[in-house]
Order: structure tokens, then sequence, then C-alpha cells
């Protein structure tokens, strides 16, 4: 089970009443965040998030907005008396940047573990951290910086059928294992392999989140069958497309054509331009396009 | 005429009900901020502050919690239309901190001046990009980094006497002369001075800031007759005085004490420890020491 919030929603400054776009997933009691500006820390305990929970930060991109707010998260973490090491995830470019921003903190309690992710190319890995069956897979978008979007993918355990096991006569004991994926051999010289004792696989849950970028082809396969898409969508004024691509941004709709082409379940919109002080005004248009949009506010949360 | 108002009360980091500590000080449109901790451009337009009158910021020291929040600024103030250059006097030994971290600003459409401050011995420099008549000073604390105090002295002209000008039948077109400390000769050959034209002189007005600091006695000195003392005290309960002082804090108490002695005209306590949710509850102790005490909240402000 994931419990998702998208902490704030804003693009470019934080503002009094919508902070930046950050995303909390929190799977099973340990989280990851994507993006920590200014003011984030504030968004995560507004909405009543434990900070102490958070394993894993990734990060998008090196601009101030999806950054600045690190050095305050990491000390206030620390507050929380975290002596375990914490990995923060960051495209290539962004290291030096990362690095020389974090050294503000001084000695943290803890270990803070940079590693690199390629901007150019696609990669995978496992976020055992959180939750050994869940992975998290980048897309290089474009962007006036190199910048990466965040697949991250939650495998679920096909259903188990009790009634098959019993039938089995395998002890309980060994229920567990055999749900895990494991092999069991009985005192009896009798073995069973996991499928002897499941039913259906069931699908993984699927949360994609893409900011900032031009809204490029590749997106749609990156976010192909999503259960939630979060995407950004700095205007909904079609006159501000031109200027909007030229920053490598993209608008309400584009996002909303993404969802529809990706053939994703939800689509939540974030990152409006400070200057989009009623993003709610394009709700009908954007519905027509993709029914199933959200123009999310900061905090908006659900289950997975 | 000054503006006062301080943005946040907070210390250590920003809470969803407190930012924190930062002062702004505006004088005729043109302001001086001092401190810029996370999430202080939030507590700013919160309060209905224009950055764009910042023309000097002043940082106390390198800790997070006063810094964290420049590049969010300089970034806002830059999309504000600044072309301008900016002015930001830092301690000798924040600077290298400071300029690694507004690195993340990347291109300002402006400049920006970084001045540095002695750490260890008191200086005094004109504001004039703010007021002519604004000087600050500053005094070396003792924190666990070094750290300064900041004095803000706006002087008065004298009182202008227009009836003792009328009687010398000085005309009109050379008043603003003679107030501003000019000298005039009249084509009739009489030669006055402001002196002749003015009555009694005004005291200059004065806004001392004093955080992250043990008590030390020459903070009484350095404070001496402000109008307005804004200093740190972490906690009202006096058992936290050994671990406090430990950290190179004080308490609410000390300030109090020092407001006393220094014979300011009014205190306002702020940078309250996150543990210190209600520091209301100390009124009546603090109340008794220095009965011109504010327990400051977020946005506090006044005209001086």
């Amino acid at each position: 089970m994931s419990e998702i919030c998208l902490a704030g929603t804003g693009g470019m400054l934080p503002l009094k009443n919508r902070f930046l776009t950050s995303l909390y997933a929190e799977y099973n009691g340990k989280a990851i965040l994507i993006d920590c500006g200014e003011c984030t820390q504030v968004a995560l305990a507004q909405h009543g998030i434990k900070i102490s929970r958070i394993e894993i930060i990734l990060i998008t991109h090196s601009h101030a907005d999806h950054i600045t707010g690190l050095p305050g998260l990491l000390l206030s973490i620390g507050n929380c008396s975290r002596t375990e090491p914490l990995d923060i995830y960051v495209p290539d470019s962004a290291e030096k940047m990362i690095r020389n921003l974090i050294s503000v903190c001084g000695q943290l309690p803890y270990e803070v573990n940079i590693h690199t992710l390629p901007d150019d190319i696609p990669t995978t890995f496992t976020a055992d951290k959180v939750d050994s069956m869940l992975t998290v897979s980048t897309l290089p978008l474009v962007h006036s910086v190199n910048c990466i979007g965040y697949r991250l993918t939650q495998a679920k355990k096909p259903v188990f059928a009790p009634d098959r096991a019993k039938s089995l006569e395998i002890p309980v004991k060994y229920w567990k294992v055999l749900h895990s994926g494991g092999t069991v051999t009985l005192d009896d010289g009798r073995t069973f392999k996991p499928s002897d004792v499941v039913k259906e696989n069931r699908p993984p849950v699927t949360v994609t989140y893409v900011t900032d970028t031009l809204p490029i082809p590749s997106i749609v396969d990156f976010a192909r069958g999503s259960d939630l898409l979060i995407c950004e969508g700095m205007y909904g004024d079609l006159s501000k497309k031109q200027s909007m691509n030229d920053k490598g941004h993209m608008l309400m709709q584009d996002a909303c054509i993404i969802a529809k082409d990706a053939d994703v379940k939800k689509l939540w919109l974030t990152h409006y331009s400070p200057a989009e002080s009623e993003p709610e005004t394009y709700y009908d248009t954007l519905h027509e396009i993709f029914p199933e949009v959200t123009i999310s506010h900061d905090g908006e949360k659900t289950v997975l």
C-alpha cells in the first residue's frame, strides 16, 4: 500500500498560499520524497507528514525551486534523532550544486549518500530501503537544464489461495515463505513452489512524476498505464504555449493529452506558475481532454 | 520614519505556524532585511511586504536557519524586474558559505555585491543606498560559529524653525538646504548656516538586532538606549539555561535583563526554540524584569 501526498503544487517560487511542488510517497511506514524546494518541510508538516519516515530523496534537476529546501529538511531530519544513512538520488549534472547546497548543514548526525543518475539515458534501481518490491525508473526530460522524471513501481505479491494450501496439507508456518516467492520442502519430502498456492498475479502500483519539461513523446511510454501521473502544467492559457515551451515547460492541456495517450488511471496537475492564481478556471477544458484530471491543491492525498 | 516588521520569530527550523527570525526595516520606501532563513520570502509576502524594496541584506552568521532562504529570495527579487545591484553584508567567516549557497541562483538579472564584515571587531558603515542618514553598526557576538549583531541608526534632522527663517527674510527656496545642513549665501551678501534656522536636535532612531549569542556584557553597551531591541530568547524555562548557554544561546530572561540594563525603550523577543510552543506562558515573569517586553509573533510591526 502506498500513501501519496503532493505537498505543494507551485512552480518557480513559494507563495503564501501555495508551496513548491514536492511529492511524498510512503510505503508501509517508509517514504520517498521527490524534490525539495524552499518550504517543503513546512508543507509536509502542514499535511501531517512525519519527515522521520523519509529514507530516499529523489531530485529531478538543479533549479532552486526543486532543491533549496534540502538543507533545512536534512537538518530537521537530524533533529528527529536519525542516525541511519539517508540516500539522495540526483541527476549527474546536479551533483555539484547539491553538494554545495547541503554543505550549509555542516555535520549531520547521520550520513547522506548522494547517488548520481544518468542525465541522458533511462535507468532503473531498486528502492529496497523503502520497500523490497519497489523500483524507481527514470526518464531524461527536456528542460533548460538536464532534468529527469521518476516512475515508482511497487510490485504486488500474487493473491494467496489458502484453500489450495490447506488441501495440499501445507502447514501454515510455510505459507508466508511460499507467498513471498520461496520454495519449501516438508519433512515428508514433498516440495512446493509459489505457483502451487497462489491465484492470479496482481499488477504493480505505479506513480509517475514528471516536471519540468517540454511535452516530449517519450513521456507517454514512460507513464503508460500508471495508477497516478503527476505532471506539470504551468498555465492553462493557450496563448502561453510558445513562451512556456521556450522555457522548457508545458501547458495543463499538454499534460492532459499525455495522460490520455498514456492511458493512465488518474492525472494530478501541479507546478503552476505563480501568475496562474486560479488554475481551476480551466477545469472544463481539461476534463474534456482527460476526464480523470485533478487540478491539485497543496496536500492532495490518495492511497494506492 | 522607519517601518519595522519582524517577519518570523522562530529559531532552528521553520514551523507550520512560525517562520524563522528575520527583520525587515523600511526607510521611506527602501529597505534592509536582516537574516533570511528558509521561507522568509513567504513570511514577507504574508505580511504584505514588497521584496522589491530590499536594497541591503545583512546576515548575522552562516547557520542554515539564517541563510537558506537567500537563493529563493534573490530569484524572486529578480522576478520583480530588479536590475540595480543589491548588497549583502556577511561576516568574514560566512562568505564562502553564502557564495556557495547563492550559486544555486545561476545568472540573476542584477548584480549581487557581497561585502564582508569583520567577525571579531565592531565596525560601522553608512547604508546610504537605503537612507543617507542611516548607519549600520556591528558587534561580534559569542555563538557556536562567528556571529554579529546589528544596530541600525537613523539620524534625524533637527527641528526646523520657519518663524526664524521668516524673520531673517530667508527665501523659502533655501530652507531645505539649510535644514539639510548646508550653508547659504543670498544675493544681498548675507550668509546663513543651519544653526540660524533650526531649533533643538532630535535624537536618532535606533533598532538593535541580536541573535544568536550568549548574553555577553558587550550587548548592553551596543543596545544602549535603542528605541527597539530585538533579541533572541530561545526558552523561558530556567532549567534550560545551561544547555542553552552550551549552544551559544540565551534565555528570554537574559534578554530582558539586557534590555533593562541597556535602558532600551522596547524589547521584542524572538528566535524561540521549536520546542517552546507557547512562549507567552512566561509573560508575567518577563514583564516583571522588563515591563516593555513583547513576546513577539510573526509579523510584529511598528513604526519608529
